[in-house]
């Protein structure tokens, strides 16, 4: 395994590769989610390439981009058992100048996780776009966790015609169901517990899917009476563009929670 | 020569080719400086493939996209004579969609072109960047005469990491010095006489330059002194990257001046 720094390193080795590539961007900290996309991209293509960067664009202000976990050295090493043949760690000046041509996410990026962080996806798609023309991947592997962020990726690869396949992966959880997340190790023992709920209420709204009598609307409430007890900032149920929907659409519907537990903000969603 | 209209054929063709890609993007109406890019990229390229797509999103509310003149015909014929592998030539629907990801220039984009038509630069990036994805080029061959435009696309390149080598092509000019432009045939015979002002004064500020008396504000004011009977809209002194200069730097320094003959505006630089 090779670590690259500077955009030369990649791009010289970017020129000597002639088969597949799958790429697995990343802000590092990596977990099982993190090492199931690796994993994945191992079984698919002839080479793989993670990058680890904490991309700053995607921080707003008063957002605290120097307390995000770094963990450099262990990542390093889950990389090298993952068999990853290039892992790319770039400088924050390596990736931006001051001024910048940038990209815009569009309108309906400032709903669910965009509204309140706004401006947070134009950072996004920035860093996933200059990722991608520094790799020219065949695959590119994302999480379905972060469900906007890879509708928005899948919209960006779409209209400006990158050929490039978006991969979305399945989301790893614990053994209790709770969804495998940097964040998990902030939560003491009770908020371990009661986070297991936003899980258990996905399962249940999933289970209510196909009875009549259940409108979205009513589905939403009774995924609340699940979570009673947690300081819920959003249940949505959307399409697959992100559009909020009235009726579930089998193959084409994403229900997502978005949880506080203390300081602690968790996100879960099923694909239905 | 071919000529495709959907990204399925334009995609097939573009996985077919293994040498070097010259292109040409154009919005049609081929006069001699878009025959000059043509061949250069035919002389530098194992295949040549221009564009012609009057593109909606870089024209402003009000500035009538219906009457840009198109001469698809005409075009078609001039490729061919230049030896034109691939004209793609695709609907706005096959280009856009309703709600996109966007393209956004930097703040620099808002003087000159861009302060008479706020977002026209947002747009044409937009188009560059799609139609880049599409072909995938080798090399891309843009006229100095769109100098902003030239300078924005060089750093869009740059900050997305473009693997794509942009090539400025210098202005093709009438014999006695008129710079080419589609507009050029809106001139009846004393505009016409009078728009050979412009170049003379880019002329003679390029003769002053060495002289230490004249700073950049000087040259300026000898210039619309030359062009006193023309209606200038701006004669700007700026560096490649389009800050505006006191002093010329040689190698670095562009001069750019727009002017209105009636109705039609007539745009010239000359690089230093």
């Amino acid at each position: 395994m090779q670590v690259l720094k500077t955009l030369e390193e990649l791009q010289e080795v970017r020129r000597s590769i002639t088969g597949t590539i799958g790429f697995v961007p990343t802000m590092g900290a990596l977990h099982n989610g993190h090492i199931s996309l690796i994993k994945q991209a191992r079984n698919e293509n002839d080479i793989v390439i993670v990058s680890i960067f904490v991309n700053p664009t995607q921080f707003l202000p008063g957002e605290d981009l120097d307390k995000y976990p770094r963990k450099d050295e262990a990542d390093k090493k889950i990389c090298q058992m993952c068999k990853v043949d290039y892992v790319f760690m770039p400088e924050i000046s390596t990736m931006y100048e001051n001024e910048e041509v940038l990209v815009k996410a569009p309108n309906k990026s400032y709903v669910l996780e965009g509204k309140t962080r706004p401006g947070h996806f134009d950072g996004v798609l920035q860093v996933v776009l200059k990722l991608f023309n520094l790799t020219q991947p065949t695959n590119a592997y994302f999480g379905k966790k972060d469900a906007q962020q890879l509708s928005l990726i899948q919209q960006m690869v779409k209209n400006f015609f990158l050929p490039i396949n978006i991969v979305p992966c399945d989301i790893v959880r614990e053994s209790d169901g709770l969804a495998m997340s940097s964040r998990n190790v902030y939560l003491d023992n009770q908020q371990r517990k009661d986070a297991l709920l936003i899980s258990k209420s996905l399962y249940f709204a999933a289970s209510l899917i196909g009875k009549q009598e259940f409108s979205c609307e009513a589905i939403k409430q009774k995924m609340l009476e699940t979570m009673s007890i947690l300081d819920v900032e959003y249940v949505a149920i959307v399409d697959r563009e992100f559009n909020e929907i009235q009726t579930i659409q089998k193959g084409n519907t994403i229900i997502l929670v978005v949880a506080r537990l203390g300081q602690t903000r968790l996100l879960d969603n099923i694909w239905l």
